[in-house]
């Protein structure tokens, strides 16, 4: 909705290279040019920040920012988000903060809305309760428009066009919502953030151990990219169908957020599932090294 | 989403007038023209099927039947339905079947589902529990396509793609859906029957005593229109926002629906608030009869 809101056809809207795919289809529905500013996932999973000052110009709408970030769980620290603010500062740009995965952080990684930071810009931010809370089908989640320089007066309008044609989420839910958020106690949320916490490190440090996979270390959001070469393992998609088929596993194929060569792993699983997860992980790819080096 | 996937910039979709504004605000934002076949308030609520079928060219993609209606309360005889029919048959066009008030009859109307009837055409059903089970803020509804001769499978498509983008309802919703169309007793269903049928009924006998006012009596969904005279009682503004002021009355004003000097009524409150409000409109009728024609 923030998207269709706030650009026309012929702008364009830098969006993170890898990112979640739904922003491109988005802007392309609209004749919107999506313009990816990368995000390097071989080093920090941080943005290259003189790439996407690069990317801006005159028909630049926006920048949206998702932090923390899926695909990669990366969570952004503050320095850096006070450096894109620098940028946004520079050009007058508002940003998008795709919130959604807020506080869910863990090896101690602070969270910071980029609202609270400095310099301040307009900032229209999305959140809900659907991943904090587990509850990503209830589909209920909210825009915090920061109308700061009163620049987003008519985006606002626009906002609430689009909702009334689009209709709103679930009244029951939204009658739930005050009760939701003052009475789910901390400890729902303290084992959620220890489940990825214990499962991430699980994860690691078995797949790190792998002939030819590298997994990024995470701090929020609930998912773990690992990189693998397709020197031993062949393909994309004979990796990620050759788990499917032989070990009943489903990861997301890299591809999906322009990241070849990479899985999405899932950490929300019950530490044994993932504990044997990580099992059939290492089987499948002590079979797939052997059968593949056979044939070349 | 079935008037997005149905059309494409340059075509037209047939429209009931009087209608729910929301296919128009659609067919606008998509660049589809809406073509406007009348639905005659002053007579029986019928579908004018001459000019219907006059309005039919060779861009036109479908036509969408609303029944029963919003915001007459017209419910179609089969006969009529039947007519409607053998148009889009000999034209080969698909019917959009907005059937959401279903089953909501009263007047001893019976309600025939448009797929059920002759001659077959294509027909894209849509409806929900939001209007017979009297939960519109639920979000709930299904799409129905009855695939004949093949010609909905470009549209399936389109369905599927927009429904992968604008996400969809609660699963809270949908996990409860197969109890609510199983268990939900008869006996609710018939309450609601009633109540609108004496509501219908006491509304439609006081209002018509009044001079200068003129109900439409409904047999179907949950409302009624009354028109009423501008010689007597000044503009449509007036009156409806007179009924506000003076009177703490809510009335829909028919030009939202395209039918000025007209109101439409609500007909699900309780028996007494019903009462009550025609009180209110009989008050607030002579006061402003008496004013009306004192500055005449």
């Amino acid at each position: 909705m923030v998207l269709s809101a706030i650009s026309t056809p012929g702008d364009n809207i830098l969006l993170p290279d890898r990112g979640f795919p739904l922003y491109s289809t988005i802007c392309c529905r609209n004749g919107v040019e999506r313009r990816l500013y990368p995000i390097d996932l071989d080093n920090d999973g941080l943005i290259d920040l003189v790439q996407l000052e690069a990317k801006i110009d005159k028909k630049t709408k926006a920048i949206l920012i998702n932090n923390p970030s899926n695909p990669t769980g990366i969570v952004f620290p503050k320095w850096h988000l006070e450096a894109i603010l620098r940028i946004a500062y520079k050009y007058k740009l508002a940003i998008i903060a795709d919130e959604i995965y807020g506080d869910l952080t863990f090896n101690n990684m602070k969270f910071y809305p980029l609202a609270t930071l400095s310099p301040k810009v307009p900032i229209i931010c999305c959140a809900g309760i659907s991943k904090q809370y587990l509850v990503p089908g209830w589909r209920l989640g909210w825009i915090i428009l920061h109308n700061r320089y009163n620049a987003l007066c008519e985006i606002k309008s626009g906002i609430i066009s689009l909702a009334q044609q689009i209709m709103g989420p679930s009244s029951l839910i939204q009658g739930a919502l005050p009760d939701i958020l003052h009475n789910v106690p901390n400890l729902f949320f303290e084992n959620i953030r220890n489940l990825l916490q214990t499962n991430s490190d699980m994860i690691f440090s078995r797949l790190i151990r792998v002939p030819g996979l590298k997994p990024l270390r995470p701090s929020g959001a609930m998912y773990m990219m690992v990189k693998f070469d397709p020197e031993m393992y062949g393909n994309e998609s004979d990796f990620v169908e050759g788990l499917i088929r032989e070990e009943s596993l489903y990861t997301f194929s890299g591809s999906l957020f322009n990241a070849p060569n990479w899985l999405r792993l899932l950490l929300t699983f019950p530490e044994e599932t993932t504990n044997e997860a990580c099992d059939r992980i290492e089987m499948f790819c002590q079979r797939s090294r052997r059968i593949y080096n056979w044939h070349k």
